[in-house]
């Protein structure tokens, strides 16, 4: 069964129109499932970064800020991300932490409807943004309104003026529909605020298209921008001029170095800056989106479910009655329909530390979501098939050695 | 003239205790008295930030987290720069920019006084202090006070929230006096905050000894982080239990990755916390940090205060009745009392633009601030007096060849 497996992969391999990708990484024999946490290296970033730092920095100095193009750098890496999300150029700028961005979006989507006093976000969202949602409708006089996505259609009404809701869901991978939740919630009057963290470069998220108002997003994730690397904003067109930020530093000035007392918003997408961004941090991940150039995200889109089908297709064929029959010790998070999955594997398993801990000493790395979950993150431009059967194959070998009831 | 001032500035060398931190600098044979606006490069920066992304990103990938203490490094780096701020250690956290620490520290500082709807904030402030101070108010149905420091106690009183004031004002270099405006703004029930960006390793602030209660600063100036290093937050300890953040992102919690749906902040500074920091900015900050071992900050004032000294000294003797006499094209913005200077020297002069491009050509980098005044800063980590002396002479020269009128 393993062989047929193996002789699978391998042919899914070679017929792989993205396999090429992989060698712009820097990898080594482990096994990475962990790229929706933090993305893999681009081979080619360190020299960029030490070029910014020795040239740059080191001796043009401040003359960088013109010369290098410092100071254009958030409005250009924006524009460089914005094919991936599906957004026409001068809607994206990039800076800040994602949960910077939620508090600017959230914030910002609710001064679009004044009147209206109802913040709603996803009940099972990424914490982040939860605590940041709070904060905004605390410090605006707004109500919270958890909700499960699945019954968003329940809590709008005339009082929602916006809606923060995650495209995948950070713990259990599932993909809500970005395009029919977004008519619900302008069908409502409200703002819909998307996060992307999980699902650009993954998949589709065609902003525009779907006539999406605002979104944020991490760059460290399937973006390979590396640690920390800082957030995008996406704020439509059509909002840019009534886009009123509650971060409103220096840089989205109509003019920073008038040094003006009043500030006056530039125009644009410019109106998502703050204070001076991490350069070091924003450059690398501006080289490091060299590695999407001439990539279609539909087929990116397409290696992604390939790989997780193949997953639970090798981990069930190795284990009688499959890893998630009746009985297993483990059972699957995501949905199994392509509509509802991102581009991660969510398994739930009593002794998720113990598993996951021994398949990273096997070097299969994919992280753990206290208490129960392992999650296996798939990436199409460097994951192969063969690692995904290797992958399923450790974690067969390991749910054996593991006793039931072992905690670490 | 000439060569006795290039002598006394030989001698002035000669008996520097700081000379020899010069060779840790990336320096060349330009006179970069901008390095309060952006510091130097540290020469042994660009291999540690190569490690960062090669090893630790690039090899070690999500493990380094916790193996390279990337998770700990806000803290860590804080409490590099405490000493140089006068503070034990446990009150800095490092991550995000000035302008998002303006918004943490303002809102917060006004939480800690509830009931007074006052925001005093300088009247001549950079600019993104006031801009984010008024949104601070706007959001939570303060007033913004605009005052000069020198009259703070005309506007003080029992409304007084919070008061945000600039230890060095950007442009003219005045030193205000933090001790007794300190005790004034505690005197009348307010918070005090202090924006630290051009002071902070430049001079002594000694924050805890004379009782702050939260403070900001910038670290690509004198302390020479790197474009865009992240920016601090200092709380005292005796606010941190009841320190009560805007913007509580998932690095504020007490347990971050129990991934809560409620925000129950963390004890100490790590309130100061929002989301995922930039690593690569954040470290080549801790490496330049470096620089400052073994420095006491109150050589580093005294060098400072006889660099400021000696460039008058030199710009003076070089024209007949002074550069600041009589008619003089250029006055002096910046106090010549050393209690009332920072460590740049800014002069006002009309034909300002031409007279810093020209200077910018012959290798002496100081910024304009647009429309009169040119700023020269003096880092005395690697500035020599000789610079000094071949840069006031520059000065002379630029203006005895650029005709009055003349705009750029």
């Amino acid at each position: 069964m393993s062989e047929a497996l193996k002789q699978k992969a391998a042919a899914a391999d070679a017929a792989d129109v993205l396999s090429s990708r992989r060698e712009l990484f820097s990898l080594d024999d482990g096994i990475y499932l962990d790229g929706n946490s933090l993305g893999a290296l681009p081979a080619h970033v360190p020299a960029r970064v030490a070029d910014v730092v020795q040239r740059q920095w080191g001796e043009l100095r401040i003359r960088s800020w013109d010369e290098s193009g410092w100071w254009t750098a958030p409005e250009r890496v924006g524009d460089r991300i914005a094919p991936l999300v599906g957004a026409a150029p001068g809607q994206l700028v990039v800076g800040d932490s994602t949960s910077v961005n939620v508090f600017k979006a959230v914030a910002a989507g609710a001064r679009l409807r004044p009147g209206r006093t109802e913040i709603v976000v996803d009940a099972t969202t990424f914490p982040t943004d939860g605590y940041i949602a709070a904060s905004v409708a605390r410090m605006t006089g707004c109500t919270i309104v958890p909700v499960d996505p699945g019954a968003l259609a329940s809590v709008l009404g005339p009082a929602t003026a916006v809606v923060l809701l995650n495209h995948v869901d950070f713990r259990t991978g599932r993909l809500h529909d970005l395009p029919s939740l977004t008519a619900a919630i302008q069908g409502a009057g409200a703002v819909a605020v998307w996060d992307l963290c999980h699902s650009a470069g993954a998949l589709p998220v065609d902003l525009d298209a779907h006539g999406v108002d605002l979104a944020i997003g991490c760059t460290y994730k399937y973006l390979n921008g590396g640690p920390g690397s800082p957030a995008y904003i996406y704020i439509a067109e059509r909002h840019q001029g009534a886009f009123d930020s509650p971060l409103p530093g220096w840089h989205s000035h109509v003019d920073p170095f008038a040094m003006a007392p009043d500030h006056i918003p530039g125009q644009g997408a410019v109106r998502g800056r703050v204070g001076t961004p991490a350069i070091l941090s924003l450059l690398a991940l501006e080289a490091a989106l060299e590695v999407w150039d001439g990539v279609s995200i539909d087929s990116v889109r397409a290696k992604s479910l390939a790989l997780s089908d193949f997953f639970l297709e090798c981990a069930d064929a190795q284990v009688a009655g499959g890893v998630r029959g009746p009985g297993s010790r483990v059972s699957l998070l995501t949905p199994v329909a392509h509509g509802e999955r991102g581009s991660q594997l969510a398994l739930r398993c009593a002794e998720a530390p113990a598993v996951m801990g021994r398949l990273i000493e096997r070097g299969v790395v994919g992280d753990l979501r206290r208490p129960d979950v392992l999650r296996f993150g798939f990436t199409p431009l460097y994951t192969s098939f063969a690692e995904v059967e290797r992958a399923a194959a450790a974690l067969v070998e390991v749910l054996a050695e593991v006793p039931r009831g072992t905690l670490a």
